[in-house]
């Protein structure tokens, strides 16, 4: 397995598999590796001739007072997995290598990097698709793998790629959860143990919601208030925004009359999860 | 010589001469070809195998009131002159094609973006880089040839290729002149006889002002006083601005102490004329 930390290092290694025909699948992570990553690798595989990772924890997607600082990180123990995963190369490089000084450039994605996750977290989605346009450019997959429980996230790269161009595939891939369904995410590390156990809420109001609409409730205003007294039960909980949108358009749905995403975020204690799911009428 | 219309024909045409190892040369244009632009081909020969020209008049680099609708087109003429050339391909889309139903995105540059020609014309640099980094992407360039008549351009796309990390070289050239030393341009077809024969004092501003770097005159202050005067000593002229600047920053400079540029945009009538010339202590 390759570890690289420079860019000209990674463009020309990729350029050179590009020109031997090999087909490139990239899974950008911001590592502290777990299961969901993992099955991201494993997505990439089926469709790629050669996989690259790539470990960046992207200051430009944090807040301020956001984790940027302790957001979990364990390059080794992430090197191991990825070895055994046989992956191919590791692009790993530092702050300063992705950002010299006097950066300038960004990317937007407009409307759908307001809402949502983007109305919590200004700038975060500019923050993101300017450092996944880097990766690209740097990496030159053919396609490349994003985790469905970022779901917006997902619908604004591939909105990005599509619009840019970009002769490249945007694969989504899905949530992986833990034994009691709660979404994997590197921030789980950050709950207590009473947290971790309120935490399964998140997913627990999501397969109610997906049930009522089963039964035939279609009024997403009747199901967010549902969704919203289990979590408000709770004692660390808060909740951050209950949506019920298009999937494509991510724009909110009053009936549901479509597949129909649900998407949520959730404060427990000081720690924001997220999570979705689809349901159909 | 190819003329290709569709992103997705243009990119797998790129994409199959990129496997085969060939380079790939991209002069982007807005048509109505002049001398100039074939001078940027002549530069993109030198440099690769395949030379792509691009023909797309951006609407998004146009502000309310400029002249997107009555900008010169002459397609069957540029063709020709493309076919002179040798070019291997055209890629001529419709407006359709490059910003279809819900395009959202966009590519920006700050600060260098907001000054000079993007302090007169709010948006356009913006409009610029977008389209630019969607033609790389479409074209798949390994070099791409500016003309340095859009000077401040040629540096923000520099800057953008260089952030975003695109394995492409941006390649200056040179500015063409008419004979009495205008700048080519497809925009000085909108001068009246007696416009145009006034234009030229844009020229011979700047190289009085270069005599006077080299007779050791080096405040610019000075320097931008003696343009000034030379430009409204004619009837339809009227200075948009006139900048000393640091050629790789674009920052103001005061005393000419080391290889400075000399920006700007002067209107003749109700046409825009932009010029630049290198000057050296």
């Amino acid at each position: 397995m390759k570890i690289i930390g420079k860019i000209k290092e990674q463009q020309n290694y990729s350029l050179n598999m590009k020109y031997q025909k090999m087909k490139i699948g990239l899974v950008p992570t911001m590592g502290f590796l777990h299961k969901g990553h993992l099955s991201l690798i494993d997505k990439a595989k089926e469709l790629s001739d050669k996989i690259i990772v790539s470990i960046f924890v992207n200051p430009t997607q944090f807040g301020a007072g956001e984790d940027y600082r302790k957001y979990p990180r364990d390059e080794n123990r992430d090197l191991k997995l990825l070895r055994e995963k046989e992956v191919d190369a590791v692009f790993i490089p530092k702050t300063k290598e992705i950002y010299p000084e006097g950066f300038k450039t960004s990317c937007h994605v407009s409307e759908l990097s307001k809402k949502y996750c983007g109305s919590s977290r200004p700038g975060h989605f500019e923050g993101v698709t300017t450092v996944v346009l880097k990766l690209f450019n740097i990496t030159q997959p053919d396609i490349a793998v994003f985790g469905e429980k970022d779901y917006q996230q997902y619908i604004i790269i591939k909105k990005m790629s599509e619009d840019l161009n970009l002769p490249i595939k945007i694969i989504p891939s899905p949530i992986i959860r833990e034994k009691d369904g709660l979404a994997m995410s590197s921030r789980n590390t950050y709950l207590n143990r009473e947290q971790r156990k309120e935490a399964a809420i998140v997913y627990e109001s999501l397969l109610t919601a997906k049930d009522l609409v089963k039964k035939g409730k279609h009024e997403t205003g009747f199901l967010k208030k549902k969704m919203t007294g289990l979590i408000e039960s709770k004692k660390y909980t808060r909740i951050d925004y209950i949506e019920f949108i298009n999937p494509e358009t991510l724009k909110k749905v009053k009936k549901i009359e479509k597949p129909t995403r649900i998407l949520m975020a959730v404060w427990v204690g000081k720690t924001r999860l997220i999570d979705n799911i689809e349901v159909r009428p």
